[in-house]
């Protein structure tokens, strides 16, 4: 189409650095206490599908979460989370899709919650399939952990600054 | 100007819910222990100005923090953090502007230093003095309290979900 215009981004991440983080994946039942994920030193990935995001913008997400260089080596500099190497936490975070309108948040431009569903779990599996063949990552003992996507994501962070960034798609 | 064109925002915020916070506002010295501000129940402001931000934009943002409902009642509903009541933490997250650029992080929309100093202390300010005229809010409280400009923002927290929203203006 000629007159195709790119009317806004198609997902959205937050990235922040922790030190450790803890992130509910089941609520407390009547007969089980919640239970969580951890991670020590690491990468927060806040992640937000939008409408018409693709399973080919997915591959450049994933990309992009294992090699911007976000993660801070011991002498300041800053490399990606594979190399330090660190652990990464997965966050499903559909109100960073959210528009406001007046004084509350619209949430029209999020993608339908099947598709976010399917897209999330690949999403996650990818991140886990690549660093999983990075043997020096593995060898560290570093994870990938995620949240349950459509809960409420329960998260304590403790971070030597979160040095927070916005990356769309 | 005629053709003039709006390129992208000029400030940036990400707000977070949470249980409470812990911020640094002076690391360790020689002779001091590190210092840190808390919050308890709140809203976290994680705040980046761009080039081109300007009063008129802060005021807006002011308001926006203020008034946005994005602070959840008892009853799963959302209102604003000055009607909840809660306290609100400003951080100062100059990293939301970068941009990437092949694997690593440009900063080149971030206002300069000196502007950025002077927007973050006129916001800070203004969000206190508006908040404080409210007598709902200071009678339960709340309190405003606000990281060091150009510090590394050495961040813990604690959420019961982290409602994470990105407003640009």
């Amino acid at each position: 189409m000629a007159n195709a215009q790119k009317i806004g981004p198609v997902a959205r991440l937050v990235l922040q650095q922790c030190l450790s983080a803890r992130l509910q994946v089941q609520p407390a039942s009547e007969t089980q206490p919640a239970q969580f994920v951890e991670i020590d030193r690491g990468l927060l990935v806040y992640t937000c599908f939008l409408k018409g995001c693709t399973k080919e913008v997915l591959e450049k997400m994933v990309t992009t979460v294992l090699t911007c260089c976000l993660s801070e080596m011991e002498d300041g500099k800053m490399t990606s989370v594979l190399q330090l190497p660190a652990s990464i936490l997965v966050i499903p975070q559909a109100t960073l899709g959210g528009r406001l309108k007046g004084q509350r948040m619209q949430y029209h431009n999020n993608i339908e919650k099947t598709a976010g569903l399917e897209l999330y779990t690949q999403f996650v599996e990818a991140i886990q399939q690549v660093s999983a063949a990075n043997d020096a990552w593995t060898e560290k003992g570093c994870v990938v952990k995620s949240g349950t996507y459509g809960n409420r994501q329960v998260l304590k962070i403790d971070t030597n600054g979160p040095y927070t960034h916005l990356i769309e798609f």
